[in-house]
């Protein structure tokens, strides 16, 4: 394993030059440059935008399509009360310090490591120790700070160690601790920042003229899928298993967004919410598609041995052996390895790392990121998480709504059970005003204690109870009031409460690993290194085709206007270049735009009205008459042919002013 | 005219059985019902969510391929600075009041124009007259209130009469005199609200841990593609004219929100800016393949006339005549009707309505509504305003970037103008802490003036200028300072701030109406009077195919999953619906989908692999073998083929079980 990232072709990959050319190509910019900027916001160009619309194109196809999901749209402003039942408002939260001198605000985890980051760096040029330059691709975070070489004891080394290798379970006062205990400063100013105060990421704004309602900016589409469940099984006509969909933005106010797409504050989310009936083991219909998928895990007992070495395994197995919970978890893992080696990621640098215990929300059975690996090390992409029935439940019971399954029972389940039934007539007025609470409490004991109950009752004609809040806390109700018997129940349908298999995919997050992973140079062509080329899939790439007449002479217009016309009409989105770079500046500009293929428009078209086609990734050329180039676009397009058919089928080109463009 | 709407087939448009049904097939539905509601927030479930993308997706087909426009994808969150400056944090603002009594808060135009209006109805009740039950649906507002017959004094009718008819232009101040002067009283209580205060209708929040960054969710795109004109130029290579789009959510706190969603607080807009160079009357080199296109056009002067005539004209005539202002908005204004024709919008329910000068924002040039008449009167959906260099000229001033047009031109121009050059050396050193300033005047001055000042130099050896705030205002500088010539230059190159076209597309709003002019019932069949039908082109539709089995026999199963996997694998979404109901209930609950067609599968295709096809207009079946029926599906769906064409190429069915279903 190397320790720094490289490209499509194995070539180290240099970020900056990379970072240029997105800039330069507007794939992204930083939203209100102009007025100085937002960190955390950015802006999606033509190029970004059309790829960023690929994705979800193929992402409704490949997930809602494929599978009947009900898709719904749902409203980003959300009210407290929602967000308050969710746990959202309670823990959806960071640690953050600031710097009593200049101000500065700091994450309080990211602080702490960094600084102990920076001393075990000082101590090994200290040491004399080989530091590496780059950042270990293989760590998830990447901040740099600047290092003074100062000899630690051993004893320190180890224990600084320790703090760094569980500093994701440190709460805000274990971390105020270790600022104090380690007088952790901040570079900037020297001194150590304030203790840690936990700040919300959620924002928050007010709903209404009246201000009394306040409300938050999504931090999850989930919620609102959550909230819909009762209506979606309705439209689903009573149907289980199914599952919801949404494709939205959603919010968190960062306390230090990286540059770059990777951790920002407004950001496109695409999430399944698959609804599974809990009993019978979640198994799923369609595993048997994928059960020899082979996937690449990392799980949770090899990361608690300290290591990441990924296992390659078929996912049937994987289940079979209980690595990954169960049927429907696993399903899901392989749907989305597919869909990222269907986007064009580069399937080398994908990995599914299991989550931690303390790392996943106490209801959650188990969860697995899809991480890929960047420039910036490996970055979650896609969580795929067993939610439990947790959501509907916490929303059903605070609501009342019934948020949950009846389904008729094939054959009447006969329960034989301890109940108890109060005679309301005598059982109110002689209670009065405690009537109810006393009968609650009658109706919340359990089996075992109506067996003794019953036994009070035939022994002392009355029972005994506690009663909070009733008397002094022990009410006696006597046997005319009500009767405590086991006897027969019949059932004809049962209700439960749904578990949810939750995909949760980050499209910016994916979006820039797959730039990354789809670039490289033209350097091993022994082209010009400065020639970037990002080598999409036609499908996901954001123009397909790019039309070049070889001058500004009139006599190419109508060619141009018709093949414009005829690639519109099959929806095939092309870009005519007819400015007076040459032809090969114009192809260079379209390699770092990644669009697949040119077309080139010549004097010969004008003569016989054939047309060459270029390919992006070997820069070679077919030419053909029109039609037959338009539909060997359209087989290259929509993926049913790949460029070596074509060559193979197609006379190949090397007319002279090609030459000259590919080189 | 009637005054009640009417269904496609010209039936009473009954809203609450619309309404009904819609909730029933989930369109749409109140965001956190469960939690009781938000007024204002909806959620669109799966038919509405997928009749949405294909708007969209037809929008984006129709616009941005079909012209090359660059599509952009910009924050919502917005930094106060931003829209300090577009003017929206001043100017964007309801006059609201509120019941001392109650808290009621009340929209005041709304208020001041319900309580008159109630009052000019108990007067026609008092006299006696008839009294429309049902608003005027040419009316642009519709909110009840109840009344009480009192005669009114005829000069008080008139008055009442004039205050509505002008009801938009009052400013706050205005309506609370209104409300004093007349009395007006909120129902509800019987009090006098408190006089009106301004409301900003942008939710505000704040960005970042400091918290010192007030921010608000944007009103509209637009803003986010003004700030990124200068890159979006250089991306077009500098060419003019060009336009950028962008498709995605707005926010708009509403004091009042309608039920439905005509007026909500969270919405999709989809926005062009197209960039125009002022000089040359705005020409768009398009504008012939639309000239002869006929509007539907309620202009100016006809409503300063008080009627609502629409005039039927080619918008060629129309931009011959300045009816519209230039032929780039009058392309654009034909190109809005296109796209309304083509999503399926009943025609005879369109009108274009131009803005009366005081309803623009001060800087645009003309602009222009597309209205489409629905139950609750003409609901403006599409806008499509000039608003001429307003924004780019703002935002270029508040920040300095250069937001301009810079265009080599052909032959050099020779400009010969007064110049005024000081003398740096000595000019800073006489003036000391004032030279800047004082500089700064004198290159402000107008030729006039500098024609003046040359003069004074010349016959007094020294100029005097009135200067604020240096000395007492006016100051005098001697001729070895100053120059004030005469000159000649020669300009290669023009510079110029663009203006800006901008069509303005509420997509929830055209949503809501395309429905209601798609729905209709199958009474005028003789059928059942509640048999709903949403008559959707098969493009918009939600779903594109029903596949109906006859019954749950196990024969059918296979065929079910043949015909799914050719559909999805040609891109055309489709659903099965293999309940126990029959067939004509279910092709009765695809009828309310909108769903345009049927496949049925029966015994004779488990003999003979033929299938039956159903259009849901006409409720017409043919019968053929798989493939010919899929091509069929595809036909229709992509536009190349009628339902006639169809019927006419293949053998009609008339089977049993099926007239049992269309019956």
């Amino acid at each position: 394993m190397t320790s720094t990232a490289t490209t499509l072709k194995g070539q180290p990959l240099d970020r900056p030059t990379l970072d240029a050319m997105l800039r330069r190509r507007l794939f992204f910019t930083p939203a209100f440059e102009i007025y100085g900027g937002v960190a955390g916001l950015f802006d999606y160009g033509p190029p970004g935008c059309a790829l960023q619309a690929n994705i979800i194109d193929l992402w409704r196809k490949h997930f809602i399509l494929e599978e009947d999901m009900l898709e719904i749209d749902c409203t980003v402003l959300t009210p407290h009360e929602v967000l308050k039942t969710s746990g959202h408002v309670d823990k959806f939260a960071d640690w953050m310090c600031k710097d009593p001198k200049n101000g500065d605000i700091l994450r309080a985890d990211h602080f702490v490591e960094d600084v102990l980051e920076a001393r075990l760096k000082g101590d090994k040029e200290a040491r004399g120790q080989k530091v590496e330059e780059e950042d270990d691709p293989t760590k998830k975070k990447k901040r740099k700070q600047k290092t003074v070489a100062v000899k630690l004891d051993d004893a320190v080394v180890q224990e600084y160690e320790e703090v760094l290798a569980k500093i994701d379970n440190y709460n805000g006062e274990e971390l105020g601790e270790l600022i104090k205990k380690y007088d952790l400063r901040n570079p900037a100013t020297g001194v150590q920042p304030s203790p840690p105060v936990s700040f919300n990421l959620m924002f928050q704004t007010k709903i209404g003229p009246s201000s009394n309602l306040p409300g938050y900016l999504r931090p999850e589409t989930a919620q609102g899928q959550f909230l819909n469940f009762a209506k979606l099984l309705d439209f689903n006509m009573q149907q289980m298993p199914f599952a919801s969909a949404s494709i939205g933005r959603s919010y968190r106010n960062e306390i230090s967004p990286r540059a770059g797409l990777l951790r920002v504050r407004e950001f496109l989310m695409a999430e399944i919410e698959h609804f599974v009936d809990p009993e019978g083991g979640k198994k799923h219909s369609r595993f048997v598609e994928v059960e020899d998928l082979e996937l690449t895990l990392l799980d949770r007992d090899t990361q608690l041995s300290g290591k990441t070495t990924v296992r390659k395994m078929p996912v049937g197995e994987a289940v079979r052996n209980k690595v990954i919970d169960n049927e429907t978890l696993g399903y899901f893992i392989a749907r989305i390895h597919l869909f990222l080696q269907k986007i064009g990621v580069d399937m080398s640098k994908v990995r599914f790392r299991q989550h931690m215990q303390n790392e996943m929300a106490h209801y959650a059975a188990d969860c697995w990121d899809a991480e890929l690996l960047t420039s910036s090390g490996w970055i979650e992409c896609v969580g795929c998480a067993d939610r439990s029935a947790y959501d509907l439940s916490v929303h059903a019971k605070k609501t009342g709504a019934p948020l949950l399954v009846r389904e008729r029972l094939d054959e009447p389940r006969v329960i034989e059970e301890w109940q108890v039934e109060v005679d309301k007539k005598k059982f109110g007025p002689f209670f009065k005003k405690d009537g109810k609470t006393v009968e609650a409490a009658l109706l919340a004991t359990t089996q075992e204690q109506r067996e003794k109950l019953s036994k009070q009752l035939t022994d002392n004609g009355e029972l005994e109870l506690e009663v909070a809040g009733v008397a002094d806390g022990k009410v006696k109700v006597s046997k005319d009031l009500v009767q405590v018997e086991f006897r027969k129940r019949i059932e004809n349908t049962r209700e439960y409460t749904p578990n949810v298999i939750e995909p949760s995919f980050g499209i910016g997050r994916i979006l820039y690993s797959l730039i990354e992973h789809c670039y490289w140079n033209r350097a091993t062509d022994g082209g010009d290194e400065a020639r970037g080329v990002l080598s999409f899939p036609p499908t996901i790439a954001p123009t397909k085709v790019l039309i070049v007449p070889l001058s500004a002479n009139a006599q190419f217009k109508p060619f141009i206007k018709k093949i414009s016309q005829k690639l519109r009409k099959i929806g095939i989105s092309a870009r005519v270049d007819d400015s007076s770079a040459t032809i090969g500046k114009r192809y260079s500009r379209n390699d770092e735009l990644g669009t697949p293929l040119g077309i080139t428009i010549d004097f010969q078209t004008v003569k016989d009205s054939t047309i060459t086609l270029r390919d992006r990734d070997s820069t070679k050329q077919v030419r053909a008459d029109e039609d037959t180039i338009v539909s060997a676009i359209q087989s290259l397009v929509d993926g049913s042919k790949e460029w070596k058919d074509v060559e193979a089928e197609l006379p190949a080109f090397e007319g002279q002013e090609v030459e000259v463009a590919v080189r």
